[in-house]
């Protein structure tokens, strides 16, 4: 059994729980290596303390999880049939009657839920597993890293195929158009969310989109992507300068923040605060004058999603520990002048952190 | 009001409910024209029976929500902040005492669904607005079938650029790459599912997905894909020749397919019978020897979503009416053989229907 799952059977045992019901699709393929979106279809993961694990999926996809090498029970259901009666009997051949469940609070719906209850009038749910995986996946594994380390590899072409993408004329959407392609002829077909190319005062809008609007020289132009490597993120960012030109203002934005975001890369140790670290960013910006431009935390965990723990932020007292993974991305954006992010995601060391991307971060100027 | 919201707001009255909390933000988009995926924040639509209606957001939304014209009260609430208290103060203000919910059971979350009963230890939940939305969907008003035939316009455009890009040497996930950069480049950012191309035995999987193998002169190519215009999609399917050798085998599946597509097609009436419509299709193929290889549904319903009602399957009873919109897609997967699958997706009208793409669906041979 693999150690994720090992785990997982343990807090089962733990909690003393009969099952615990694992729905998110995300996770399923964090304990399995089978990932499928089902949409309106129903797939579910069953954990029992002292027994195998059963993996419940629609008919159709029973090949595509014997072709992943899941070495336990696989049962499937088809379009007419009702999963959830299928789910009791299967679980009744397990357990005469599983009253204590796990479930993914943050996942289940309310539809799930209440055909649960229907099959199992006698269910409580004390436990909820959404707490247990999201600290669970807090640490990744050196295999987890090396995944991450290709995806962010990944990234590093990225943005190489979109420095090269600038020139007069183009706009931020087009350039979006020749980095997603660079990296679907190279066979990665999936981003890990929408490429951002934000350009002059339009990146001062941190949650704006890219636009059908030319890149004039003389602004600097804002790239935030990232790439999904079998369901391993990776997310990164850059500020750079199109052409002669950019006003010493925006200049000025850069340098203040590459200064604290090196910085805080320099500074992460094991055993120091999420919120300290935070707070050796934002000082730099503070103390520059910027701080209240700089209107969102400092990071995020990034793992099987680009939005997971630890978060990095005043306020979070979570230690930091080797094998955890975030993002160090300080942001200055005033309107009317400039939008500057600078971003590398970390995991963390026995004495220090490593980034997955290695996209130089000084203030560069595109031809 | 616009007429969606007004339909809601009447259900809420009919149902007697004291409020309806809309979770799902497809269907939040779908009443208020803001499309957001919050992740893991709150976003919630509330509607009472009698007043105006609530939009709660991250405060970073809360321009976007008045960027879109959103007439109605919107409540932002911080990171740091906890929604459901705020979203607790913001309806208490509208209603003394909210007793009796609608929910979307489909969507809403076991987490928040807890969370609306802590604030709440009085409230009921006897109406599943999932069920009413899904209903109120069926049927497409003619602005939303206007973004559909530009969704479809953007879908045949993209078989072009598809077909284009077929040359020796190409593979499957080149050809993607092809289709997708071509949609960016003219400003379509967002395909409305994963576009699939599979050529010759690979396209007998209608399950697997494009892979990094060279497209063979003599096999059929099989194209599924569809674009999101402003949150309406579209889909269609094409399978064409590369270059001349096709076995007189496949080429006989795709002419029993198209036949079974045309058929349906010309014979979709209002006042039809969803399984009836399978059936003419099924028939055909059947007949023709292929019918234990026809093995998913005829149609799926389409708007905002690409899986959606009228199921167009054998079992449903549902009667056709005019503005429902689904897709009649015959398929023929003969394992070592090939794959055929063709696909409009069509809105009927007062006397038949009318399809959302249009490139020719007759056997072509790119050269
Ligand atoms: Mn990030
Ligand atoms: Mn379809």
């Amino acid at each position: 059994m693999n150690e994720h799952l090992k785990q997982l059977q343990t807090w089962v045992a733990d909690q003393s729980l009969d099952v615990a019901y694992i729905s998110n699709f995300t996770n399923i393929n964090y304990f399995t290596g089978f990932f499928s979106d089902p949409e309106e279809r129903i797939t579910g993961l069953f954990v029992f303390p002292d027994q195998e694990p059963l993996l419940f999926v629609p008919a159709l996809s029973i090949e595509a999880v014997k072709k992943v090498g899941w070495p336990y029970a696989v049962v499937g259901y088809l379009d007419h049939e009702e999963p959830f009666a299928l789910i009791a009997d299967a679980l009744k051949q397990r357990v005469a009657s599983p009253l204590r469940w796990g479930i993914e609070k943050d996942d289940l719906a309310v539809f799930k839920f209440e055909a649960i209850m229907r099959q199992f009038p006698q269910a409580t749910f004390p436990a909820d597993a959404s707490r247990f995986i999201e600290a669970q996946q807090l640490i990744k594994t050196p295999s987890e890293i090396a995944q991450m380390e290709e995806a962010g590899r990944q990234a590093d072409r990225a943005f190489a195929a979109g420095f090269k993408a600038l020139r007069t004329g183009i706009t931020e959407q087009g350039v979006v158009a020749e980095i997603e392609y660079a990296m679907m002829k190279e066979g990665v077909m999936h981003m890990s969310f929408d490429t951002i190319v934000q350009a002059g005062e339009d990146a001062a809008d941190p949650h704006g989109g890219p636009e059908q609007v030319a890149i004039k020289p003389g602004e600097l132009v804002l790239f935030d992507l990232g790439t999904d490597n079998h369901g391993y993120m990776s997310d990164a960012t850059r500020t750079v300068a199109f052409g002669q030109g950019v006003s010493a203002k925006a200049q000025e934005l850069h340098k203040v923040c590459l200064e604290a975001q090196l910085t805080a890369q320099a500074a992460v140790r094991p055993g120091m605060r999420a919120a300290a670290l935070d707070k050796i960013a934002r000082d730099i910006i503070t103390k520059a004058g910027y701080g209240e431009y700089f209107n969102h935390r400092l990071g995020h965990g990034i793992g099987m999603s680009t939005h997971e723990f630890p978060s990095i932020m005043a306020g979070n007292d979570m230690l930091l520990q080797p094998g955890m993974c975030f993002s160090i991305e300080p942001g200055i954006y005033v309107p009317g002048v400039a939008g500057v992010r600078i971003e590398d995601c970390v995991h963390v060391t026995e004495t220090g952190c490593e980034p997955f991307t290695h996209t130089p971060k000084e203030y560069t100027v595109i031809a």
